[in-house]
């Protein structure tokens, strides 16, 4: 009897002890949380409502005021949630009254069916009865675990008490609040002069694994007092998302949860921007490319940032099939790992893309270091100089396809121990 | 008492893996190479040419007599060896002459441009010259390195003892001489008895990593003493690839080397095969279903065989696209690894595939057990009894879309730290 306890015991300990986080708490590529001002129109607020996570926030509730317009993309999974099959209902409507956003992190509400959309109404519902907002304005997402059902009733409770305490300078805590394996808060802001206003563009997001390029992104949500139309707000998003969000891969894996949502308020007093390209439309791209690379640098495990560039490809869906092939592809993650300038598995990745390519016109650079010229090993190639750049922690793999003037960049990270850990051992 | 031994033996893998964070030596799914009988009219031999390896033998020669045919499979990599562009040039031709096969392990001679292709004329013709088979009857593979000048002049100093050394029961140590990361040698073989005569169809393989499915095959190497015409043993091949090496992954990449080759000498007495279908396409498929496995099961860090059973696809090409995506997706590899019976990362697997789905029809078992019915979990889920089937060594995940009658079958492994470490650690 006290054997099988003893023996039980010795489970549990070894059990806990595999568990053991053995890798660093936060990404060292972390970047540390700008300072998040005011966006004029819109107030946050947080809360702890215990949906998986104790002694943290994860409810985040956001109010735009009437007169800002949205546009928004989501995940391209034929498994999206129930969140994102509503906000894809409500995103592209109009009208005069404000916007709410709700985000909860620790459960996903994804594959919970009937049951997954019935609370999505009960937090739309409640959400709109707190802030006066209507409820074919009130946008949730929910990110967390898969299939398990979810305590709605515990963001219900919340939402009075948020709504009361909504702040024009909570958006740094709204970035805490919907962390889930994130190890440090994201979030990126750009001012331009517009007319004589100085318009702010503000955002926050957040993202570790299951991020996957080509389909959407992860969560997201910007904000700007510009004052622009619908029509071009959602023509600025669509234009950007393809070399920011959807340029990044930590895994490959495809959430079921990916949300980005722009909110524009028209407070800033620029004259409204009609057009999908200039100014805004230059301040918005740097700040959706500020967060996805943020969420890179947060990849699961991630310890170096790896930037692949490509040139010369036949058109640029293929320089874009090459780049992700590399980003994406195991043998070359592991190598940057363990800082390995392996470059025989680029040429492998390029072989996989499925982009036209020929072997005898390929070129590679690590760095600034030619590696391989026309399909060969380069002359006089210097593989210590080699390992010396992929030792840092911006490893830039250039491949030069010489067929065209396509051109593509993507960035992923490399695949470590700590990738495994996290994901062999943690239900996120 | 039988709970004592259950806790006892739990205590001991605990401390075994805690103790070994490097990992086994031999993958504890390996098979134990059969008994591999000489085929008729097949003859091999095996050196330590010390092409990068010293200390084991890395080159082999194979010799089929006159009379024989042969069919094969090629990687569809656009950055493809020169050994494999000279093979494919190579097969699809016929003649009286008989066939020899060399095989090198340790340099790829991939990624070597005009000086690879210099270097598979040298061994060709060395290998010629000593076995007085014609040039254009000899095929050569390379494995290993990529990027590096190989030093052919090594290989093509062993082929004239190779050539007196000729035998036929060499097959085992063939397996064996073309082994880089593999941790066992594989083989397979099927005997069926056709018009009173037995015949024999016995091959090798080898790999272990870089290995992904829909695009080819790793090297593997297949023999048999039966006539049958070259179509006709083409169309077996070319039948059954999609369901066998096609069908598995190890970590999505896909070789630049990978090259599959059928001999069929002729000599068991047989009537001529002219049909794609009977008993020697079914012992032939056995064969390349059986080495397929073992690659899978030797995949690099692999403790766990993954099984994806798709059923109720649109089409079995959706069917496909399902089963692969869950064998690929990383975050299901290591949820395996991790004995988490994670499901939620199933879903989110079938709704990345690109396969057409509806979330609730979706249903998945994991082994014989219901985990999730109609889109939602299943009623009385047991999650004790999910995680018991995790912990086996063949993880089978069963979906069923439940929209038509398309199924396909994908085999892989789990992502353990050992696939980082031999991948971060080793160039290959």
């Amino acid at each position: 009897m006290s054997e099988i306890d003893d023996l039980r015991a010795r489970v549990a300990e070894l059990e806990a002890r595999l568990a053991a986080p053995k890798g660093p708490l936060v990404s060292p590529l972390a970047v540390d949380l700008p300072d998040l001002p005011a966006v004029a129109g819109v107030r946050f607020a947080t809360a702890r409502a215990g949906v998986k996570y104790a002694g943290r926030t994860d409810v985040m509730l956001c109010v735009c005021d009437p007169g800002t317009v949205v546009a928004g993309t989501l995940t391209r999974s034929a498994t999206a949630s129930g969140a994102v099959e509503d906000c894809r209902a409500k995103l592209g409507h109009g009208g005069p009254d404000g916007w709410a956003i709700v985000v909860n992190s620790g459960n996903a509400n994804a594959f919970t069916g009937r049951n997954g959309a019935r609370s999505v109404q009960a937090v739309v519902q409640a959400a709109s009865k707190a802030t006066g907002v209507p409820g074919g304005h009130v946008l949730t997402s929910s990110t967390g675990v898969i299939g398990e059902p979810m305590a709605h009733e515990r963001i219900v409770a919340v939402l009075d008490d948020c709504a009361a305490a909504l702040s024009p300078g909570g958006m740094a805590d709204a970035a805490r609040a919907i962390m889930t394996t994130d190890t440090y808060p994201k979030g990126a802001v750009r001012t331009v002069d517009m007319d004589g206003a100085t318009v702010t563009v503000a955002g926050i997001a957040k993202g570790s694994g299951m991020i996957a390029p080509d389909m959407a992104t992860m969560l997201a949500y910007v904000f700007t007092d510009a004052a622009v139309t619908r029509e071009a707000l959602q023509a600025m998003v669509s234009a950007s998302v393809d070399a920011t969000f959807n340029a990044v891969s930590v895994d490959t894996d495809t959430s079921t949860s990916d949300t980005l949502i722009v909110a524009a308020t028209g407070k800033a007093g620029n004259a409204p921007v009609e057009a999908p390209d200039g100014p805004l439309a230059e301040a918005l791209h740097a700040v959706l490319h500020d967060l996805a690379l943020q969420i890179v640098r947060d990849g699961e495990g991630a310890t170096k940032l790896i930037e692949a560039r490509v040139t010369g490809a036949h058109d640029a869906a293929d320089a874009r099939r090459v780049a992700k092939a590399i980003v994406d592809s195991p043998l070359v993650k592991t190598a940057v790992a363990g800082e390995d300038a392996n470059w025989g598995r680029v040429v492998m990745a390029v072989g996989k893309s499925g982009a036209r390519a020929d072997r005898d016109r390929l070129s590679i650079r690590f760095g600034d270091l030619e590696v391989a010229r026309d399909g060969v090993r380069a002359e006089g190639y210097d593989e210590a100089a080699a390992t010396a750049h992929v030792r840092g922690e911006h490893v830039v793999i250039a491949v030069d396809l010489g067929l065209g003037d396509g051109a593509a960049t993507a960035y992923g990270c490399d695949l470590t121990y700590r990738y495994v850990e996290i994901n062999a051992d943690y239900r996120s």
